[in-house]
C-alpha cells in the first residue's frame, strides 16, 4: 500500500533519491501515508508550508486578487468540455462513483485542477466589462493519480494555490500571466533563496488547455532541474468551452481572455533539494519555522540551573526579533541536539554553557557554512541575530546562484550534450529546431527535456542547426534532466 | 443538479429559510455549485472565513497545538476499525472506486472526519510517554453526503479545522477537551459576538466513537439553536482500535487517552442567522472583511473631483486603523450603495458630500442600530473609528445575549413546552429522565432536541419529574429546535 519512490534511478541518482526520502522523513517534514502515493505533512513541514503560503498569499492579495473556494468534486461532463484539457487529465483522475450508499447518476471527478468548475461559475458571474477583470485565487488540495510518486515532489494528493482570472482583452490576460510569473520568481528567489530561470514551455510540455505556459525552473544541487511554478495564458479556450461572455464597453458580446497559475507543496521538495547538504536540510531563514535554536550545555545540577535561567533570558530577549526555540530536553546530549537541529536545517544555533553564562556571552553557529562566532555579547543579540539571518538568506541564495552559473553550459554538439548530462547534469543551453518529435527523441534518448524557451532576445538561436537533428535551428532553449 | 434547501419548513420557517438563502447569495457570501449539496464560497464569504480562521488558528497555536496535514482519502478498512464510528459515518460517505483509469483494489473514502487516518499515524509516532501529549490540528475540507443541505449550515463538502490529540492520562485528555471547548466559546463570543451555552451532548447526539461530546450552542434570531462547535473526549476508543500504545514513565505499556474537536464554515451561517436583520448581514467588526465603507455623494464633476480627493485622504488616514474601502464606482447611486453595503453588513459607513468636504467633516452611520453621527471631524477619525468598531462589536454581542436571555424559559409542563416552541422557539430549560427513547419521542413529536446537558450544578434537575414522560428526572437540560 505504501507510496513507492521513483524506481528508474541508478547509481548516483539512486543514492540521491535515498538521501532525499531519508532526510524528508528524518527531519520530520513528511511521512508516508497508508494510501498509495499520498503523504502526511508533519508539523515541521507544514509550518514551512505555512510560511511559504503566508508570503505568497500576501503577494497574491497585493496584486489585486481575492481568495475564494470552489468544490472538490467536478461533474465528469465538465472535464470533457475542453478537448485538450480532458485528454491531458483524464488518465490521472480519481473518480467518486458512490455517495450516501448509492451509485451516483453521474460520476464525480476529484479535482486535478479547477479550470472547469471555476469557469462554469465565471460564466454565471461575468456579464459586462464592468465585472472584469475577475481575479480569483484558491488554496486547495488536488488529486492526480500518479504512477510514480515521491514525497512532496510528486504525490497523488497535494496542496497548492490555483489562480484563475478573466479579462476583457488579450493584452491584459497576457500581462496578468507574466505578472504572476514574476510573483513566483520573487517568491522563489527572495523567500526560498532559489534562483530561477523564467521562460515558456514547449508545446509538448504545455498545460493541456492553455495557449502558452510560462514557468520558473530551479536547479537542484545534483544538477537536475525542478519546475517550481507555472502560469498559463489560456486565451479564450475555456471561455469558449464554458461560455464566458461579456458585453464590452462598445456593446459587443465577447469571450473573456483568461489565465491560470499555480505553485504547490512541491516547493518544499525544491527547498530540500536546492539547499540541503550531507548533514540535512538548510532552510532559508525567511521561511524557516525555527530561525534560532538554543542548545544548553551543562554537567552538574548547579550548572543546569544557571544555564537554564540564562537561556530563558535569551529567549525573552530574542522572541520579538526571530522565531526562537530553546531545546531544554534532558534526555538528549548536546551533541545529539547539534545533529538533530542541523538535520532540520535551523539557520542559527546558539550554544550556551556555564562559561558563557559567567561571561554574559553566547556561541553562535551558522547552519549554512558552519561558521562559529564565539563570545558574542548577550546584549548584542537582539541587534545581531536579525542581521545574521539576512546574511544566511543572502549567502544560500548566492551559493545556489553560483552553482547554477557553474552548472550552465552552452553546447552545440549532441555527443557533448549527452556527456555533460552523464557527468554532471546541469542546464544545457542549445539551439533547437522547434520540432516536438525531435524534442521527444532527445527525451527518450537522454532523459533530458526542454525546460523552457527563454523570453525575448534570449530565445534567438546561437547556432544555425538544432543540437540534436541538425535541421535549421528555430530557438535557443534550456535542456536538463528534471524532477 | 443544484443543491436543494431543507424542504421541511412551513410558514415562518419557510420565510426565514428564504431570507437566509437570499441574503447569503445577495451579499455574495456563497453561491450554489453545480454539484449536489456543494457550494462555492465567494470572495466576501471567504474573507470572512479567513478572519475567523486567523483568530482561531492563533488560539490553537497559543494553546500548544501544531498544524499538520493528513490525506483526503481513507482506506475503507480503516473506517471499520472503530465500530460506532463506522456505523455513524458509513451512510454519509463518498467513495472513490476508480483511480488512474483503473478500478481500485480497495475503495477509498473521502474523509468525513479524520480520526481513523490520523490515529493510524499516531500509532506510528507515539512510543513513549515522552512523545505525549501529541497536539495536532488540521485545516481541511471534508465530505458528508447529506440528504438535505443548506448553504454554509449543511453542505456535502465543507471546510473546517479538526484537532486530534493523544495524552498519557485520562485527566489530561479530559482537561484538553474542556480547554478547546473554552477556546471555541472565546471564538464565538469575543470574535463572532455570538453568546453560547456550553455543555455535554446526550448519548443520542454524541459523536460516534466518542465517550463524551461537549458543545457550544448559539441561539439564532428566529429562536432556533445552532450547534457551533464540538469537542470530544474519546477515551481510549480509537487508541484501542488503532493500537496507540506508549511506554509510561513507570515502564508499563498503556493505551493513549484522546480528544478531537472541530468547528467549520457553518460558523458563517451562524453569523448570518445570529445577527442579520431585514436589511441583510450585520457583521461583527472584529471579523468583518470591510469594517468601514466610504460612500461619496456628488452631483457635478467639480463636486466629484473634490469629494474623490477628500475620500482618498480619509482612506489614507484610516487604513492603519481599520479595514477600509471606498466605493468610488460611478455607475451606482449613493442610495444603491447604502443598500448594497448594508446588505453586506459593513459595520460603519461614512457618507461624504461636498458640504462635508467644505467643513472638513464626515457623516458616520452605524450598521447595527443605524445611529447617525453628523459633522464628525476628519482629524478625529483615526481615533474615533477604532472605538466605534469596539462599540458595535459590544452592542451586537449584548443584543444577542439579551435576546437569548429573553428567549430562555424554564418549563415543567409538556403542553407549555410545545406551545412555547410553536409560538417563539427559544431555549427551554427542563428536567429530563435521561432516557434516549423519551428524548427521541420528544424530537419526533416537537422537532426539539436536547441541545446540551449543562456542566456542574446546572445539570441538577429543578423538578422531580421528566417534562415529557413524567418519570423521575435525572438531569436539567436545554431543549430547542435546531438548525
Amino acid at each position: 500500500m505504501e507510496v513507492k519512490d521513483i524506481e528508474e534511478e541508478k547509481g548516483k541518482d539512486l543514492e540521491r533519491a535515498k538521501w532525499y526520502t531519508d532526510i524528508v522523513q528524518q527531519a520530520e517534514l513528511a511521512d508516508y501515508a497508508p494510501v498509495k502515493g499520498c503523504m502526511v505533512i508533519r508539523p515541521y513541514g507544514y509550518a514551512l508550508w505555512e510560511n511559504v503560503q503566508k508570503a505568497l498569499d500576501q503577494m497574491i492579495k497585493d496584486t489585486g486578487h481575492q481568495n475564494a473556494y470552489f468544490p472538490l468534486f467536478i461533474p465528469e461532463s465538465f472535464m470533457q468540455k475542453e478537448k485538450e484539457h480532458v485528454e491531458g487529465f483524464a488518465p490521472e483522475c480519481a473518480v467518486v462513483t458512490h455517495g450516501g450508499g448509492k451509485k451516483l447518476e453521474e460520476p464525480l471527478i476529484v479535482r486535478p485542477t479547477s479550470e472547469t468548475i471555476i469557469n462554469h461559475m465565471f460564466a454565471k458571474w461575468v456579464q459586462s466589462w464592468r465585472d472584469l477583470p475577475l481575479l480569483i485565487n484558491q488554496w486547495a488540495n488536488v488529486v492526480r493519480w500518479e504512477m510514480r510518486t515521491r514525497l512532496f515532489l510528486r504525490t497523488t494528493e497535494f496542496l497548492w494555490q490555483e489562480g484563475h482570472t478573466a479579462h476583457a482583452s488579450e493584452d491584459e490576460a497576457e500581462e496578468e500571466a507574466q505578472k504572476m510569473l514574476a510573483v513566483y520568481k520573487t517568491l522563489a528567489e527572495d523567500w526560498l533563496a532559489l534562483p530561477v530561470l523564467t521562460g515558456e514551455k514547449t508545446d509538448n510540455e504545455r498545460f493541456r488547455g492553455a495557449v502558452r505556459t510560462y514557468c520558473i525552473e530551479a536547479l537542484m544541487r545534483d544538477g537536475k532541474a525542478l519546475q517550481a511554478g507555472t502560469s498559463h495564458f489560456l486565451g479564450q479556450n475555456f471561455a469558449k468551452a464554458f461560455d464566458i461572455k461579456f458585453q464590452s464597453a462598445g456593446g459587443d458580446l465577447e469571450y473573456a481572455w483568461q489565465t491560470s497559475w499555480g505553485v504547490s507543496t512541491r516547493l518544499i521538495g525544491a527547498i530540500v533539494l536546492g539547499h540541503g547538504d550531507e548533514k540535512g536540510l538548510v532552510l532559508p531563514p525567511k521561511i524557516a519555522p525555527i530561525q534560532v535554536v538554543i542548545v544548553p550545555i551543562y554537567k552538574t545540577d548547579d550548572e543546569k540551573a544557571q544555564v537554564t535561567k540564562y537561556c530563558e533570558q535569551i529567549v525573552l530577549a530574542l522572541k520579538d526579533h526571530a522565531r526562537v526555540h530553546a531545546d531544554m530536553r534532558d534526555q538528549y546530549t548536546p551533541g545529539w541536539k547539534f545533529n538533530h537541529w542541523e538535520q532540520k536545517g535551523v539557520p542559527i544555533r546558539l550554544n550556551i554553557g556555564p562559561k558563557d553564562v559567567a561571561n554574559n556571552v553566547v556561541e553562535i553557529v551558522r547552519r549554512d557554512n558552519f561558521e562559529k562566532m564565539r563570545g558574542v555579547k548577550q546584549t548584542d543579540l537582539a541587534n545581531e541575530i536579525p542581521k545574521l539571518l539576512l546574511a544566511v538568506q543572502k549567502n544560500i541564495f548566492e551559493r545556489a546562484l553560483k552553482f547554477r552559473q557553474e552548472s550552465t553550459v552552452k553546447i552545440n554538439d549532441y555527443k557533448a550534450f549527452k556527456k555533460t548530462l552523464d557527468e554532471k547534469n546541469g542546464f544545457i543551453e542549445a539551439s533547437w529546431c522547434g520540432s516536438g518529435d525531435c524534442e521527444q527523441t532527445v527525451k527518450e534518448d537522454s532523459k533530458a527535456t526542454i525546460r523552457l524557451i527563454p523570453f525575448g532576445n534570449d530565445r534567438t538561436p546561437m547556432n544555425d542547426k538544432c543540437v540534436h537533428c541538425g535541421k535549421p535551428a528555430k530557438w535557443q532553449v534550456v535542456f536538463a534532466r528534471a524532477y
